[in-house]
């Protein structure tokens, strides 16, 4: 029988830990400050930049919220960028994916004072990650949250194989950073792999982050594997479905991160977390 | 029969080309400068080191040496650093692994300007060379060699079952990303991995940097495969050997790199092409 990660019990429980350390900064005179900017209207980023916004709120963290129509500058960007590393109210700065039109990513994320990058999209901190250095240092926040869940249910990671589908700079190459880091034998796969299943047969954890529904299927995995399903994607009738083509009745699959409530409700939960921890870390 | 990819002759090739460069920025007015930070006595890194220097000289490069005792402080190298990082003459700052006693290793790198940083050590230079980030930056020599000698011989690597055994960060590390950029598929491997022969049995290129003797026998690759041993080990006899215990009697192997004459003479040549690149890039 498949055992289901239920994400949004691990989220609860991280932040209700948030929530308490918020409460001890607070008795120190302190408020965490996360700033979040949003280009254009994307309905999907709008959805998640208010998701962000209400978790704040309920975990007493100030948030700010900085528009741009789809047709400004990167200069604007980033000017406000730099009004923010200098903003005493705020220590976590995040810039909602994906940008519209013509701006550059990187170029603005590059930009953002390393100890605020929230997202840990910034190289110097990718760069850190991915050398394993000592000290506090932000990582992506759905990566962070995975490892979160493996290790909530005493997933082994240490000389394990695992499969990373999926390379992107938000998901897939964090993700490899993390799971090195934590000693698993990681094959990192995308969109130019040829054969998939030779590799997804014999991992026994197998991470899908392709953003496209059915890139594995149940019958790809080996007996009592770990799938971690980290796709969001709306199927015909717009409901939200994962990248993995799941089949409880054909699946021996040990377990499962269903979509939804399974990757999702951590990567707000962990955004959270790692403001209130990057404000600690001011001390 | 197995085809030996010849180092010595690629190196050789690359050192012509960096030497035009070299005359051709001499025209201009403009030098490469190179500085080498040398801490203590270890004899290989005196040999390096002379290495280093002597190939500087003949291509027309610039070069500096800083010695330190092993009982200096990371303060003193870091003064040092700094006012590399400001001479005009220095466009190429390189700390000599590995470092005696407590020295930092990474304190140390994180303090050289990343324009300036020859090696690619640099948080940020990984960062953007894990991002695969466009533009200019140094990446990891040795890496950087083992890639040219693969494009040299013609290596397919898009799509291909790579396999990377060692995670370290001058040589597993930026290779595995560098394979990840050239749209291969990588497994990285290493001293937890239990099942190392089910990944190498199955590889198109093996890539092996773990400085043991004997890591993998000619047996544990699959017919045809690329080979590529980045070992610099010393045998009872102190003979140089690699990290591949091969046998040609037994081997089924297409492509070899040899211990030495492999990636060794690779090493300093790409250090001088990135030091003359990094001029070059200054314009």
């Amino acid at each position: 029988m498949v055992e289901r990660i239920d994400g949004r019990v691990v989220a609860q429980l991280i932040n209700q830990a948030t929530k308490q350390r918020v409460e001890h900064l607070a008795q120190q005179g302190r408020t965490p400050g996360l700033a979040v900017l949003i280009v254009g209207e994307n309905p999907a980023s709008e959805r998640y930049v208010r998701m962000k916004e209400r978790q704040a709120q309920r975990l007493g963290i100030h948030s700010e919220l900085y528009r741009f129509s789809a047709t400004t500058t990167e200069a604007a960007i980033i000017k406000q960028i730099n009004q923010l590393n200098e903003n005493q109210k705020i220590n976590a700065i995040l810039v909602q994916a994906p940008l519209p039109g013509e701006l550059r990513f990187d170029r603005i994320i590059a930009t953002i004072a390393p100890r605020k990058d929230v997202d840990g999209f910034h190289p110097v901190n990718v760069g850190k990650l991915f050398l394993n250095l000592p000290g506090n240092y932000p990582v992506a926040c759905t990566p962070l949250g995975i490892m979160t869940l493996l290790n909530h249910y005493r997933i082994p990671l240490a000389g394990k194989q695992v499969v990373v589908i999926g390379r992107s700079a938000i998901v897939g190459k964090p993700l490899l950073a993390l799971l090195l880091n934590a000693n698993a034998s990681v094959s990192i796969l995308h969109q130019q792999t040829i054969n998939l299943r030779t590799y997804t047969k014999n991992a026994d954890v197998v991470i899908v982050a392709t953003g496209h529904s059915g890139t594995v299927t149940t019958a790809d995995f080996k007996q009592g594997a770990c799938v971690v399903d980290v796709g969001q994607n709306l199927d015909q009738d717009q409901h939200l479905i994962g990248d993995v083509a799941y089949d409880d009745e054909l699946s021996q699959v040990g377990f499962l991160t269903p979509v939804p409530g399974g990757v999702g409700p951590m990567t707000i939960a962990m955004l959270m977390q790692q403001t209130v921890a990057m404000c600690e870390w001011e001390e």
